[in-house]
């Protein structure tokens, strides 16, 4: 049975699976949720996902939720090490810091026709900005994240900047040159590029 | 070299790593940091962890930080799958409901003199009790949270829950009979009980 990824190809959280699936080229069926409609509070999405989340794997007889394509873990203990360590430092210090920003540049003016809260987006732009220099400082002895060596840590930092990069807030990367030059080697890789395509939010139609 | 861990006994992210390193009897050195001095923002820490916040390990030739304690991972890939899954749900669901409550209960009594602000208790209280309803169904067809085998993804709820129920929202275990069940059987293993004999706020003097 082919593996199936209920979601949305232009979700943060979506990409992020598809591109680690995409890197091992892994073969999966991507089945839209219909989020407008509320299909993913319904019981057959629930069994899914209990927290009515996108995106669930299904792999026949697994189903995962949440950012769970564990390919590109390293299998050596201290790099494995390494890699978690970093993924935290993504769930816990960058997203909460990166996630205001797209929400209020991107999803409020296109979702709800609203204005950007700019007081939120100051506040997580310096939020933003702390986090970007010890990355900065990180890549001044590693060319990636986790180490030399390209992991899940760096991959869950591309469908975010890539939205970040569509608005004026992308100068937090480009002002930074280590982070500059780690997102440039990151983000023109084969496996994101395939997802990229998806990534519309935000595009002008 | 003796593996050095940076941080407080009685602070929930350290002690969730004290458990670790206890359930595996790995030999260790608790080395306090002394927040009220910010000792945790000097350059000798942030070498450590860069985020200036407890806790960090150090085992001579790896420093790591955050929850970094991998041990009690399964070593099958579809068991590691789903410890990684209710790993997330720990710390994008269940530890942004529980740590306001905490915070609010007893850190803001104890270290700062202040009343608890009641509304975010129960804004949170409604929210924990929604992630809660999620593990009172996992936990019927399920023994744990990944599965029927104790992972890191139960003992990172300890340290929360073990503060929990020093408060009136405890009840929030109790009243689900699983979700109290399964509290009753994880916070009795001998590694826990250890952890637990440090976990001293909101005692009474």
């Amino acid at each position: 049975m082919t593996m199936k990824l209920y979601g949305l190809a232009m979700s943060t959280c979506t990409s992020n699976v598809i591109g680690c699936l995409h890197e091992h080229g892994a073969e999966f069926e991507l089945v839209p949720v219909n989020l407008q409609n509320g299909e993913h509070k319904q019981p057959a999405f629930l069994a899914k996902n209990p927290f009515g989340q996108i995106p669930a794997l299904d792999d026949g007889d697994l189903t995962l939720f949440g950012s769970s394509c564990d390919l590109l873990r390293s299998q050596n203990p201290k790099e494995a090490a390494l890699v978690k360590t970093w993924m935290e430092v993504e769930s816990q210090q960058f997203r909460p810091a990166i996630s205001p920003i797209f929400y209020q540049s991107i999803i409020v003016p296109i979702m709800y026709g609203g204005s950007p809260n700019q007081t939120i987006i100051d506040e997580t732009s310096a939020k933003l900005g702390k986090v970007l220099d010890v990355y900065e400082k990180r890549l001044s002895s590693n060319k990636y994240l986790a180490g030399d060596f390209y992991s899940l840590a760096d991959l869950h930092h591309l469908s975010y900047i890539y939205y970040l990069m569509k608005t004026p807030y992308g100068k937090l990367i480009n002002e930074r040159p280590r982070v500059r030059a780690w997102w440039e080697d990151i983000s023109s890789r084969p496996a994101f590029k395939k997802v990229a395509a998806d990534l519309t939010l935000g595009d002008k139609n």
